[in-house]
């Protein structure tokens, strides 16, 4: 045996392991009762520190000490993410992974009470450590890597993606929002305003319906299972993928969407390369890959007026006829609605951007030591209102309103406008090569867009980087402009 | 630290191995879509092999070399039942437990073609190689335990209960039974024979009313769940617990009278002391000492005049008023009929031990060789006429309906009588120490019962064998006066 067929073996038992945990993770957010959660948290722990024992052995460092990499593209590129790994999990000293632990641990705790309160001061100190902790990471992979602090942090990400890459596309991004933005709030605001849905939509109707859709789109329930939770994710393993939503009875809208945008993420896992399944280079291609997956689905195909046409007859059908509110043109109109708002997940589609825009170069200058965490308030009211003309009325929904940072996740947000970008940039090319996508997408049917997503995008596994795997599809690197035609043409045309 | 407080450390986190793998074993029964077997095996695999790894280590068995007894009877236990489970992993060659799996895994496949097909003949061939490498098994360790190779099979089960304990045992209950199960008959075809309940029983009034009966019995669902699959079992950890059931929409008594016997698997493991968690002498005190738990509260209590007296108004409660047959008489008279019948998991109370009693035999001597595997259709029709006096009309109700034997489990068995006789005695016991405990049932109310029991089985883990546990609860070792005390009030009072 080699020493790379011992390394794919030992990653393959690590990603089983890993696979556990997933499935575990999915079970505490879904069914668990609350008197399981501690001894949850044990299993949890004891699994990650297998794992990475596993990939901190001496045995591993002596491998990839001996490894050569092997005939064969896929080959190479596994060995390599195999060494990327290896050197992530042994460039950091196990007290500052300790250290890190805990403080994010204590800072979210604090964080969940700080927030309905409004009271970053509270929360300010314990955030500053987790900075202090997640910048001494930053430096720690940052010479291992070659990369600067901030982007290691995003590289554990979105690989091969750094602020060099993210700083021209979102500047360009911004300014066109600059204009764009007013310009559909007039187009807008010169047309009638949405009426909303009315009535009851009991959960049960709502989860058939949105597992029909599902189902349209091309996820195969033998393989899937859709349930509730507060939050919405997409978890579990390529062949058995467990997607989740939550259902408003006052409104169907953000469990069908959440669905959708669930659903493909789901359609990804399911469409990886069997043949590499549990080895890296078998694994989605980062954040932002996996985020253009959802993003294809729910927002460029379910948002689209021949998609919606046809949903307005499945919601009728479900919940009965609305009037004007089921129409296609309503349901455009109220589902494609933007508008200004303080609250990043409430955010549609053109307004987005701009929430992570001022998010990225907020957690770099906090990375960088920039930005002190006390003066993050005023900083984060002079971004917004730069980029959105508003300004919040407290931290609550300011600067407290996201997660991310008060659990040292740092580098993530680009993802989401990243994935954004590459959805537009990926459906332009599929509408390049499929006529007939429009039509099947008002039958509710999102297969020959699936099937060039598998073929294009799916299939690649991890073996190419975020911006190789759009040369590759698309035949060009990130940029906005299939992004800004594809907000010009549905806003302002 | 100590050599035993290391070997502590390292059998916690064995057992937090071992409860992820419980987790991800109810998902796969509960709500795993199909498509996710294969994957969930071979989880399933390495953290069973991670966890044997650890068991089996060098470092492990330095620590026993080196481990003193530490102060403490609690302590004592523990170290004790840290060297048997040493011992059982390292007694059998690695290429042993290969080939069994192996051969089970073969054979159980061809069990479950040949079952329905009620051809022996095609899986015989298999199940010789089953019960060659399960005595194989009986015999590696029947030295290094100091039983014969039966009780050693036997003994995973139910650790300190032997042949010759059991033997008189159960002769003397088939004497009791010769003249007792004639006389029930007799006694059973003087009165009104049982009416049917009639009607459609939604499985979610029954989930409900399910719910809660256990509920009342005192599983607290905070931290516990009711679920559903194709075979009832309890599963999970101490602090969440799972228990499942099936429901038939044309009678309720199954899925009734079945959570409440996983109810009493529930509340043993709810029960266990916390100060010992994930420590052998933490967990159970093997499946006799289960099943007793399981048995009084559905064979004890449940089935009782006074429960199935406020059983009556619950079930009229939940689907309509039956006539005569939910009156509390007629419930008695449907849901405690003796009957002569084929299959085991269909038995009443008092025919059940008939057909242990026969399988305990035969597995006996398929394990000796005293029987060849191609005589068991034979010996199974001899066995059962002379404790039944039925023979079976083909192997698919004789010597084909239990997976047990297809499976490599020999020495399982007798577990189901042993925990019957031991539930009959704990409630003897009990009873003579709690006047009101018929009041309390007439009120739906097993906690006066579950309270005793929690004081007296669940709280002494595994500290206690089986024989020691009933000896501190009810003063003496098992005997059937007891049980057959129990039987004669009930079917010949």
């Amino acid at each position: 045996m080699s020493a790379y067929a011992r390394l794919a073996d030992r990653f393959a038992r690590i990603a089983t392991l890993s696979e556990a945990g997933e499935m575990l993770s999915w079970d505490a957010s879904t069914v668990m009762p609350p008197g399981g959660a501690e001894a949850r948290g044990d299993q949890l722990a004891v699994l990650a520190g297998m794992g990475h024992a596993m990939l901190t052995a001496p045995e591993a460092a002596a491998d990839f000490g001996a490894a050569e990499a092997p005939a064969g593209d896929w080959e190479a590129a596994n060995l390599s993410l195999m060494r990327a790994a290896h050197l992530r999990a042994t460039a950091l000293p196990a007290e500052l992974v300790e250290a890190e632990t805990r403080a994010q641990s204590a800072c979210e705790m604090v964080w969940r009470e700080a927030r309905p309160a409004a009271d970053f001061g509270r929360v300010a100190p314990y955030l500053e450590e987790v900075v202090r902790l997640a910048r001494a990471r930053g430096e720690a992979l940052a010479g291992p890597l070659g990369l600067s602090p901030y982007d290691a942090l995003m590289d554990g990400f979105q690989r091969g993606v750094t602020s060099a890459d993210v700083e021209p596309v979102f500047a360009r991004l911004e300014a066109f929002l600059g204009e764009a933005l007013p310009a559909a709030e007039a187009r807008q605001a010169a047309r009638p305003a949405p009426v909303g849905l009315c009535g009851v939509f009991a959960a049960e109707v709502q989860e058939a319906l949105c597992k029909r859709l599902a189902g349209l789109a091309g996820l195969d329930f033998s393989h899937a299972r859709l349930d509730r939770s507060l939050h919405p994710f997409c978890g579990g393993t390529p062949t058995d993928v467990r997607i989740t939503t939550r259902y408003d009875g006052s409104d169907p809208a953000q469990a069908i969407m959440g669905v959708l945008h669930e659903t493909g993420h789901a359609l990804y896992e399911r469409g990886l390369p069997e043949a590499w399944r549990r080895q890296p280079v078998g694994t989605a291609a980062g954040m932002a890959a996996h985020e253009s997956q959802s993003l294809i689905v729910e927002m460029q195909a379910a948002r689209s007026d021949a998609y919606l046409g046809w949903l307005s007859g499945e919601l009728v059908g479900a919940f009965g006829d609305g009037g004007v509110a089921t129409t296609p043109s309503n349901l455009a109109r109220l589902w494609r609605r933007v508008e200004r708002g303080f609250i990043r997940v409430e955010a549609d589609e053109m307004t987005y951007p701009a929430h992570v825009i001022m998010r990225f170069r907020l957690e770099r200058a906090l990375i960088s030591g920039d930005l002190a965490v006390r003066d993050l308030p005023g900083a984060w009211g002079d971004a917004q209102q730069a980029l959105l003309g508003i300004r919040p009325p407290d931290d609550r929904v300011g600067c407290l309103q996201d997660i991310h940072w008060y659990d040292g996740l740092f580098g993530y947000f680009p993802s989401y406008t990243l994935g954004a970008m590459a959805a537009a940039q990926l459906m332009a090319a599929a509408r390049r090569e499929l006529p007939g996508l429009d039509a099947a997408f008002g039958r509710g049917d999102l297969s020959p867009l699936v099937g060039w997503l598998a073929a294009h995008v799916h299939a690649h596994g991890n073996r190419l980087g975020f911006s190789e795997l759009l040369v590759a599809a698309t035949g060009k690197v990130l940029d906005a402009g299939d992004f800004e035609r594809h907000l010009t043409a549905r806003y302002l045309g």
